[in-house]
């Protein structure tokens, strides 16, 4: 590797306390770049149909990617992918903050993890060296406690860690990953998957930023987005106001709030929880991942009764609305808390606050009793269970420990009705978007390759009739607006290309917030940006292509795993009335959606019948190799 | 349209005999621009299945594109299309010169025809006007003698005409338009479409040239394409040699030079024919199409016995292989005239060479004699019957009359074994590329939507291991260079994605000598050179969409007018071995070529079992409206 990325990929076996370097050739740099797509890579050459999530078998990885680095604003992210605890599928999820820049500063692009450490161990990574150290003064403690012993270890002020607290020590199936207390690797959990390695952190550190291509190039492009963002409607609103500042009030209003877990669209208390109410009473300061110039992170305190810790950050809109209306509770106190637990004991705050509304309504209608829940009064509403569920979780105490294993996990255990108030798709709760209100989030979530998932997909109002993003669709081939709700085929093809550039992100290592359709950076700006990284010929088409591959990859690890077309469903709650909001009564119909998915198959190119990539698209996109995995030629 | 294009299309009704002018949307301009694209979309709206195609409600279309006219070298070109009289499907076929720019100029983007003339006319094009003609005094003539009169009649001497002679006045299934004499819409019998509607010439004459949108990067690629064509090795060999002193020696001595009706692939007088012997005897200067350096066009003379008039230009590398070594006939002089007399009669030179050849089989076989052939002794390398034969064909006399309905209906007619001599694709000749030396080639020709065509993809050895087009491939995701002969996956992936580069040039009418792989300009800065042409916001991915929209479109019109799966092969021939040259022995597998065809269509979206494009890529491509008429949704 010449431009862009160290060129060495670090291999730890846990098992044996060892590590490797290796140094791909530069082709699969080019067919895999970084973040999914080369999880995806390792995942099917190493993770074959059976292996144990939570077992030494299970490959764990730590994905950084070209463009990591570079300065373009929202360019730090990284992938942590492994088969999932939860899921049982491809498992992914990315986060911002400083640790992808400083992993490839300290000499590497990935780091791959196999084995079980017999006791907990952290790793040391700074500018080329390697070291497996001693965890057992770590292990139990919270992600801020952890770092801190970590940072007095080795007596290095400026280190990135990643690491996992309890909830990931405990294997809670939807642990997540947290890098430098606020940044988090939320879906999926791989938390559950380094607790299961008996491993506590990754510390990184590195001096020597790898050599960019066209420097020129890169800066200009930084200088014109530092000049223009806070021109532009939506960057100026998630600098202003973060996540938490553009949806909850904005979603009620449209009647797409999700409510009392998913029942109602709206929430009578939404003021309580929105952005503005945040910026009164919790807000301190925002927050920023390395080289952004957004700085949508918000940081809340509180010194009231819950006494929130400003060290862990503060809600983005997903964990406002997952502990706040899904569970019914308007104190937004309490949702901060209910976020500073989250990162303390890294639970992933969508999966935790969508697993309590699922238990609440469980409890409402009889299924779960006080004595089920260790005496806990769990009604919607009721913040107090609420806090107390999340040490439970975290802690697999109680009801703790039914609900540590994931709504789908928990519902078949407690049975009866219980499966029918799980909002899951393949075991992955929802996240906070409505699909009744969302015609292309339905599908995103039933397509999705690792569950239920929203960050497959802008937001399809973006792009209706005099919207914002309508200007930036001629660049994809789209040259009207999109129906704002509706399920139409063209509001599929909207999705399906639409898909491709959300994905293709977790690839290159970017945010959704600074780049993409509707964002300031433009898809072709972002091809100009990886040419200038790389110094390879990068084009659009060629992104695009990688988007199309890493979807494709994805799809493949999960149908390894055992996913077809059946499990590509929403639950039927989707397909009965919203109970209240302005979408009051509006329901999905099971036949225009089973049609929908019929036309997304064609247009991926994966067979109707089965939903798995077909032999010659597998081929096309440069995978012929995965078809052999597939048992199909 | 504010640039590139002069947002008109003009409609002709020849049996009312009256005009108008239609001004589509910016939409429809930017969804299927020009060329074989936007024909395709009329075609498709307009002639339902069943359309006779010599019939009135055949709709013929004659379409430039945003390109025209720039001044990229390459950009002059247009296409005709309708459905064909030879394959009864989608026909259509490309031509350069300067009969494009000028149709632009003088005020429209493309011409619609429909209905029949009660008696023969010609059209009258300039500076928006509009007349249609008396063309008594031109009828019978060939194209030299009409484009004489029409100037006369005109009083103009700068004007362009694209006519046909008797071989379309005579409807001969493989009847060709002519423009300036040398530039031909060879392929699919376009030439017979306007003489079933008594249609002699359009004639076009223009002063205002539609505005481009950035004229100072259009000259900036011009000017440097003018400074370095001449040490690019392929650009140089086009410019020095034309298509005649590129191909025959060289593919002869490779084995896969089409000879004795695809028997063999080597003929022991290549020599003869080939571009050296060429040049030394006939060629009197280079020719050129409107605005380009190469000039690759030769013009040919000859005082000697057959006496070939150079205001016909002079033959292509495929004409002098259909002449010469497929009919077995090593006299230069005499396939110096048959190519002129294809072009004043106006008679595709492959399919003619191609339907002779394959009357000399039958006739060495015994299936035709002396007695069909009014005495002629119709063996390979008979040359004077084989110029006897042009003469006939073109005016249906006697064996021409039989061989004037394509190799296909002939063999049908003479029955016996015949069938199995006639090599066509879809009704449709192969022109002289030898498939079982081209892995791609036998693919292009078994899935091409016109029929076997040689069009859809460069030849595979300019990207095989070492070889010049090898740096052009990551651009479009390919990484590795292709195996020279054998039709493997990986090889079925480059067929698919060449053969959207080559596709779209006759959307954007651009030459495939100037720019695509192998050449000197490179896909992306054509989708630059479109961007500048148009001001649109284009990319690669967008002109790379537009390829795919252009192959699927083509493919649904034949699809709407009878074809499926079963009519994407090769005649039996090709899994034969070869009789001779290096590569004697060699044979196509069947089962291979099954597999590669499976794999295409799951390349392109199309149904494996019936090859028709899927109800979802279409909407991907923007071409939902197309499923209804092909019954599905």
């Amino acid at each position: 590797m010449k431009y862009g990325m160290t060129g060495k990929i670090l291999r730890i076996d846990l098992t044996d306390l060892t590590y490797a370097v290796e140094e791909p050739d530069e082709y699969i740099y080019r067919t895999y770049y970084g973040g999914s797509a080369l999880a995806c890579y390792y995942l099917l050459n190493e993770c074959p149909k059976g292996t144990d999530p939570m077992g030494p078998d299970n490959l764990l990885i730590f994905a950084s990617s070209p463009l990591v680095g570079s300065g373009i604003p929202g360019s730090n992210r990284y992938s942590v992918a492994a088969i999932s605890p939860l899921s049982g599928i491809y498992g992914e999820a990315e986060a911002g903050g400083w640790w992808s820049p400083e992993l490839k500063r300290a000499g590497y692009d990935a780091v791959l993890i196999k084995g079980k450490a017999e006791k907990p161990v952290y790793l040391w990574i700074h500018d080329g060296q390697v070291e497996i150290r001693n965890a057992g003064a770590l292990w139990g403690k919270g992600t801020g406690d952890a770092q801190d012993i970590i940072k007095n270890d080795l007596g290095v002020k400026r280190v990135s860690v990643a690491a996992i607290g309890p909830a990931g020590e405990n294997q809670v199936r939807f642990a997540c990953v947290v890098n430098g207390l606020k940044h988090t690797n939320g879906r999926g959990g791989l938390g559950a998957v380094m607790g299961s390695k008996n491993l506590k952190a990754i510390a990184v550190r590195g001096k020597q930023s790898p050599d960019f291509h066209d420097k020129e190039t890169l800066k200009r492009v930084i200088e014109w987005y530092a000049n223009n963002f806070m021109d532009h409607p939506i960057e100026r609103v998630l600098h202003d106001g973060g996540t938490i500042g553009w949806d909850v009030t904005e979603l009620d209003e449209a009647g797409i709030l999700p409510t009392y877990n998913f029942r109602s669209g709206s929430f009578e208390k939404a003021d309580d929880i929105c952005g503005e109410t945040f910026h009164k009473q919790y807000f301190i300061e925002a927050g920023s991942c390395q080289g952004c110039v957004i700085r949508c992170k918000r940081v809340a305190r509180s010194d009231g009764p819950y006494k929130v810790d400003p060290a862990y950050g503060g809600p983005e809109y997903e964990t406002a609305a997952a502990f706040g209306s899904l569970c019914g509770v308007s104190d937004l106190e309490v949702v901060c808390k209910a976020h500073e637990l989250c990162n303390k004991y890294t639970l992933d705050s969508i999966s935790t606050g969508a697993t309590i509304a699922f238990a609440m309504e469980c409890f409402e209608n009889g299924l779960l009793t006080a004595k089920d829940t260790d005496g806990l009064e769990l009604k919607f509403g009721n913040q107090k269970a609420m806090v107390e569920c999340i040490h439970k979780v975290a802690n697999r105490e109680g009801i703790g420990d039914l609900l540590a294993e994931g709504s789908r996990r928990a519902s078949e255990t407690i049975g009866g009705g219980a499966k029918k108030l799980a909002m899951h798709v393949k075991g992955q709760e929802l996240a906070m978007h409505e699909p009744r209100g969302k015609g292309s989030l339905g599908l995103a979530y039933a397509l999705s390759s690792t569950g239920a998932n929203h960050t497959e997909g802008p937001h399809d109002y973006l792009f209706q009739e005099g919207a914002l993003g309508v200007s930036d669709l001629p660049e994809l081939g789209i040259l009207e607006p999109v129906p704002a709700i509706e399920l139409t085929p063209e509001k599929v093809r909207y999705f399906a290309l639409m898909q491709l550039t959300w994905n293709v992100f977790n690839t290159l290592g970017l945010c959704i917030f600074t780049a993409g359709p509707g964002k300031l950076l433009k898809m072709n700006q972002v091809a100009q940006a990886v040419e200038a990284a790389t110094g390879w010929n990068v084009t659009l088409w060629e992104i695009m292509k990688l988007a199309e591959r890493t979807v494709t990859l994805k799809r493949a690890v999960s149908v390894l795993h055992g996913i077809t077309r059946k499990d590509d469903c929403l639950p039927d709650r989707f397909f009965q009335p919203l109970e209240g909001g302005l979408l009051k009564g509006m329901a999905l119909e099971q036949e225009v959606f089973e049609k929908s998915l019929d036309l997304y198959y064609d247009m991926r190119g994966w067979d109707r019948n089965t939903g798995i990539p077909t032999a010659g698209k597998l081929v096309e996109l440069g995978l012929g190799w995965v078809n052999k995995l597939l048992g199909q030629q």
